[in-house]
């Protein structure tokens, strides 16, 4: 039965209900994080048949309600904590990231507008000027929180498109694209995040409208291809609205050569984006620091904390490095930042967003920095750079086993391949490699990645989790060795 | 001093400091409902000064860390929960959706594959089911959850235009816009959200795209503007994408007339998207559901539940009433959604998202619906409705307000012009009310929309919390008053 008042609210009976749900649902939590499997190996059909929602007339009140998503939901959930899940750039969060979602979520601030998140807004600003300065970039407070990489990107390549129109006098806000589209590109190596694709069909380019640039043997972007691609553009009559260089691609956590791609895109006066997402946690590194030189010579920059910053989804930053470029996006709702509030510089974040309604999740990294201290969030990014490093060395050692990258970040790329099938065909091989990362899933003991890389189907450790030892890792590659027996034995 | 372990884990030690974390904050939460005052008053000077991070070396610890964000931002959060907290669209929250969150967060799901979010990926393809079941959709899963309302009318702008080119067979995704732009067209009604306009301007058609309709007198659209619009727009040779109707306005709460436009819009061949963001919530209600009469027609919807669900920030959906149109937006990444795995029926919700790496804001709505029930949820959602139309009457009793528009959802348009300004011209008046909005937040006791309609500047109060009364918007309106003679004396 329902409770009869269901709102968090100041009554007693609010309060007794809130300490109630918390109690029931962390100490769930605290359950399932003991639960020693990894995942309870339901199939899509199973979970299909086994869930159903129970919207009755009366309501079920939220003890019982809380029951059921335990037993539909947490029990069959992934734990991304567990040593043996490594398939995705998946975080395990940190503990400090739920006591801040605590607050967030109680207080239910919305950072559109001032006077719905008074303490928020100055939080989320000083955490953006902050982020400026780690950055390198100059002081100010141009940027704002966002759902994560993919709108971060967005951002940047809106920007970057409205910008180049703007210099050529058009207002891309107001007026809309103009002029022989198929001309308009933007350069990003072949191993950059798909959001560039989907971003510019969004934007109304397609995906004609990107050119690959080639790579280097580390899957960074080739300079000498780009420096030719530009030129290829140029000599076409193209123009270039952006060069999105990446910081961390998704698989091999290749870092693009950041100062010289600044370097060719001053000179042709091109905006650049760099797509930080996963490489940005670097800032944050006592080891590996250097690796983001240039960042700071970037018109844009998209960071992500549920990333290797271990803050619980939703948790995204786009940085941009001139403020005036903002003014490309700016819209004015009478209800929300009026220009009487504006003249009154009350800061409403909405003009800075592209979204409305916006959740606090800045708190989060604000709780995580000062929780931790820049010792231990350092120690715990750089753990995973360097455990890549061992598990790469650790696998070239085995026999049955190919390194297909050396690791950059925080990923090892390799695909099992035993002497047994030394004359194998490559689709066999690729098929095998498929199947073993199913049959862990399945089996509930471990999720590996299974990606394409340079045409070669592979297996993808991506070590985020700094609890996890390289002896964690040789248990996984001992589970796939066997599973992998298996399967050529079934 | 930072923790041996930081990250929420299996370990006793990470388990004591989960249970630790989640009682002091959630203490904290519990102390900071009982305050009284709505707002503690701090200017935004104020608050700029005194919040400062403290990223240091060695790093707080998670108590301390609690403890600042405590002091610096829960204490100065605005009360979204107090009865005289009535300014926007920015609901309190469901303590059900706390406990919903305690999971959320724990277990960081992540929606883009099946393999980072097993149960919970079915658990939103079965409430998608079931939202389209209330919209009265044909069976079918086709939709998914958003970061709010301004993304879900994203995606159907997005599916609108690319569906128009694409029976003109021409693929926007792969080839971008082509044509003669500026003759393509949305119509909208003048009070439609601003997010249409901000996202024609994001999908490269410019503001200049964006057509108004009139509005009639309550502010609903006109019929017999918007067939006069269409027909002109062919006259001109102009095409049009789409017609945006809008249930629930966010000022009047008008609801436009859905099924004439449904009718106007399949006469056409024209694409109707109906954003329900705000009025959607009457698919629960007993006595108002009737007010959505059409909205079954419409080609995309969509809802969010952040507002008059009563659920936390982030919580949104997007529904697409054919399935096919997906195809329009369908992109393949090798280490996410695999031919592979789709051949196997995996479903991979990235496919349907413009976010890659997503919350699992569905759990929220999934467990709010089966604790409260249908009985309570129509409760608490006609209560701002109901509500809305007894303020209006004990505002027209009044002698020094005006109504300024008849409520239709739950939002009262108002303004306060006492006999002594019946000659005062409207600046004055519009400065007054400007005033009095801004001196109730610096008080701390009420927090009131101020927003221009029909060129008048007017207050708005904003209904949404079941816990108020019309004895509670009285004592409301008396501050007003009070407030309003205390800045006409100064």
């Amino acid at each position: 039965m329902s409770d009869a008042n269901p709102i968090l609210a100041s009554s007693e009976q609010s309060i007794r209900a809130y300490q109630q749900a918390i109690a029931q649902s962390s100490q769930a939590v605290v359950q399932w994080l003991q639960q020693p499997e990894m995942y309870q190996g339901k199939t899509v059909a199973e979970l299909r048949e086994r869930i159903t929602l129970d919207f009755n007339p009366e309501g079920l009140g939220n003890q019982a309600a809380i029951e059921r998503a335990i037993d539909y939901f947490l029990k069959d959930s992934l734990s991304v904590h567990h040593p043996q899940c490594v398939a995705h750039l998946h975080c395990p969060s940190l503990v400090i990231s739920q006591a801040a979602e605590v607050l967030i979520n109680a207080t239910n601030q919305s950072m559109d507008s001032w006077d719905q998140s008074p303490s928020a807004t100055l939080i989320e600003i000083k955490l953006i000027e902050w982020l400026r300065s780690q950055v390198g970039y100059p002081a100010g407070d141009a940027g704002v929180f966002t759902s994560g990489g993919t709108q971060s990107n967005l951002m940047g390549l809106m920007l970057a498109r409205d910008a180049f129109f703007a210099r050529r006098g058009h207002s891309i806000q107001q007026d809309g694209l103009t002029g022989d589209l198929r001309k308009i590109k933007v350069l990003c190596s072949r191993h950059a995040h798909f959001s560039v694709q989907k971003n510019m069909a969004l934007l109304g380019l397609g995906y004609q409208s990107v050119t690959l640039v080639k790579t280097d043997r580390y899957a960074r972007m080739d300079m000498n291809d780009l420096a030719e691609k530009v030129a290829q553009a140029e000599a076409n009559g193209e123009q270039i609205l952006a060069i999105v260089a990446t910081a961390g691609t998704t698989d091999a956590g290749a870092i693009d050569p950041l100062r010289a791609v600044a370097s060719l895109a001053a000179k042709h006066q091109i905006w650049m984006h760099v797509d930080a997402a996963w490489g940005g946690a670097l800032l944050l590194s006592e080891k590996y620091r250097d690796y983001l030189d240039g960042l700071e010579l970037a018109d844009s920059v998209t960071l992500d904390f549920h990333k290797q910053f271990f803050q619980t989804i939703s948790c995204g930053a786009f940085l941009l490095k001139d403020a005036r470029h903002y003014e490309l996006m700016r819209y004015q709702a009478a209800y929300l930042n009026s220009e009487f509030d504006e003249a009154q510089g009350v800061p409403n974040l909405v003009a800075k967003s592209l979204q409305t309604t916006r959740r606090f999740d800045a708190l989060k990294l604000w709780m995580g920095l000062e929780a931790l201290g820049q010792k231990q969030y350092a120690e715990i990014i750089d753990h995973g750079v360097t455990l890549a490093q061992e598990v790469a060395r650790y696998v070239t050692e085995q026999a049955a086993f190919e390194l297909v990258m050396e690791p950059q970040l925080a990923s090892v790329l390799f695909r099992y391949r035993p002497a047994q099938m030394a004359a194998a065909d490559d689709a066999s091989v690729a098929l095998l490699n498929q199947q073993i990362g199913d049959a862990l899933l399945e089996s509930g003991r471990a999720n590996v990645g299974v990606t394409e890389f340079a045409g070669v189907t592979c297996l993808k450790l991506t070590l985020l989790n700094p609890t996890v030892s390289l002896e964690d890792i040789k248990i996984l590659l001992a589970l796939v060795e066997h599973t992998a027996q298996e399967l050529l034995n079934a």
